[in-house]
């Protein structure tokens, strides 16, 4: 089965990627809980829902459906679920599923981090994306002023991935998902990184995905053990994410998706890393590979001083210096202070190449 | 100076106790943060914000009053202070000083543990009652729906208490927070207990106060070390709260002090704990010492099923049942589940006796 295993800071879980394993949740609770709350979003629910629900005790087992957008992660359907949470009589023994992409996984595993100072929780993904967000117990909110401002690190007592769902995801999710693959490629694992650009989205079987996924997660799994509560290595996750983030909170959420602006700049990324350490990073490659498999790349008439101005509030900040994640090689990631001048020449010129691309 | 010090599970933290340390806060801190956010309420900041902001490094120390009520404790405040921590700029090196009871600690403490996922944060209390709640890292908001129900365990990097601050606390406050003193004692020293009830409160010197609160704080720090999630030894000192929340609620927060309502929890526990357990303990001793002191016992036409329904409600409640913690003996606490309808028979019994003492 090949299941992996995590070793978090206050305990260790186990990370389960298994086809129709939604059937069979219950098999995998490590105790009786006093009552279930399946956290679910309104896409998902028709879909699978039911299947989950089925698979567990059918006693004091609730749903909550919050909407399919990211506004569901603002503070009011927070509190709605906490409220819903303590109407259904949850205590302490109880435990929270968050079935679905990352906005329900984040929400819920907040919910759960926070409800009662903390009750146990699986993440049960359904995107390729949340492959990522599903594993390391990074939760959140988002603040008005920033995404994933207000949150906590809580590792779910389990992962619970049935990558049967993954067949029915549109191809925008599949891009948005690879884009975090390419990611964990880039920072660990340059035969990893070739595998995928051998593969095209458009013909992708599902052996492929899985096979991407859990080397993906793997590699996850790994950083989060060295170092949980992002000291360190694991702000090497955040590559591509400081200039994504910002084009995603610039264009509006839902015109973009997070892998798509994450894509964007992870290629940003590699530009800096080129001209700041004098090497030379297979960006043209990946800027191919995107083109052919058609990621949005045209940021259109986006402001690079809009860009920069967000960049500079993200939480990654310390001491109002810019920090990014940069490649001294594939495999080889390394964190950069980069100037605030030096930041604004290197995205002038890259959003210019963009345009001309 | 007899300081002490605690090992949470995350990280080991001093517990300063001082006579004018307010002024030398900046000689504690471990390391040089980034900027630091003060949060304080309209009662605390006339008197001592200006000591704690002097006492710091001039550059980038923020500050934040809040409403010196339990309302500041509501979703609306946490979320106001996270917008103002984002706007002062402070990011994941910034610390936060919670400067006040137990409703700043709450919820300066659950903002630190919460924004960026969390930054470090020191409790420097400026009550008695605090003394309880400033250490081991409980920290909440409130639900609509109940009290605490929002929140984290979230140790501090230190509590910084000046005893020279208490100087000046109300009667009423030093009631409030003998009623925690006399908590630990019941659920671990018999001569503590022996001690305060040797007390007058009307006539407290500052040496007794400042002995008592070291010996309180020793009681809850050996708890903490020992179970800081709460999972057993840490419920103990849940002694009278099950009921003490209960009045409080029903009466409306305000119209007697959280200790004031423990006191007469705890009565309430050691009658009960006579009751199933034949035994004998000294609670005519402590109720009459309760009355001596002015403590407020009688509960008016407070309805006894409202209580009951209020206690069931309770976040230690699992699966419906109701968990009390009892005295075997004075220093020998119990968790007993404790049936609703034997709860009912004990509290109207209660209730009338109250009434008549």
């Amino acid at each position: 089965m090949n299941d992996l295993f995590i070793k978090s800071s206050s305990h260790s879980y186990h990370i389960y990627i298994r086809e129709n394993i939604r059937f069979n949740v219950n098999e995998l609770l490590a105790k009786t809980y006093s009552s279930i709350l399946i956290i679910t979003d309104e896409n998902v629910a028709p879909l699978y829902l039911e299947d989950v629900k089925e698979s567990l005790p059918s006693e004091r087992v609730y749903t909550t459906i919050i909407p399919a957008t990211e506004r569901s992660k603002g503070i009011q359907t927070y509190y709605q679920v906490h409220t819903e949470a303590i109407q259904y009589g949850l205590d302490r023994e109880s435990l929270i599923i968050a079935l679905g992409g990352g906005v329900v996984g984040d929400l819920a595993g907040f919910v759960a981090a926070t409800y009662m100072r903390g009750i146990d929780y699986i993440q049960m993904p359904t995107t390729i994306l949340a492959h990522d967000s599903s594993v390391g117990g990074k939760v959140a909110i988002n603040h008005e002023l920033g995404k994933n401002l207000i949150g906590n690190f809580y590792p779910p007592v389990a992962v619970v991935y049935d990558v049967q769902v993954l067949e029915t995801v549109s191809e925008k999710e599949v891009r948005s998902g690879y884009a975090e693959l390419i990611k964990e490629a880039l920072i660990a694992d340059e035969s990893f990184f070739k595998s995928i650009m051998d593969t095209s989205l458009t013909s992708l079987t599902n052996e492929q995905l899985t096979t991407h996924i859990r080397q993906g997660i793997a590699i996850k799994a790994t950083i989060v053990e060295q170092d949980e509560r992002e000291a360190n290595t694991r702000k090497y996750l955040n590559l591509g994410h400081t200039l994504g983030h910002a084009i995603e909170s610039e264009l509006g959420y839902g015109s973009i998706t997070h892998g798509e602006a994450v894509a964007i700049g992870m290629l940003f990324a590699m530009r800096v890393s080129e001209q700041k350490y004098f090497i030379k990073l297979p960006d043209q490659e990946l800027l191919e590979w995107l083109q052919n498999n058609n990621y949005p790349l045209q940021l259109g008439s986006i402001n690079t001083n809009n860009l920069l101005n967000r960049m500079k509030s993200d939480k990654k900040a310390v001491s109002g210096k810019l920090q990014m994640v940069l490649l001294k090689d594939v495999g080889v990631p390394v964190i950069e202070e980069v100037s605030e001048d030096d930041l604004n020449l290197y995205l002038s010129s890259f959003t210019d190449e963009l345009l001309n691309s």
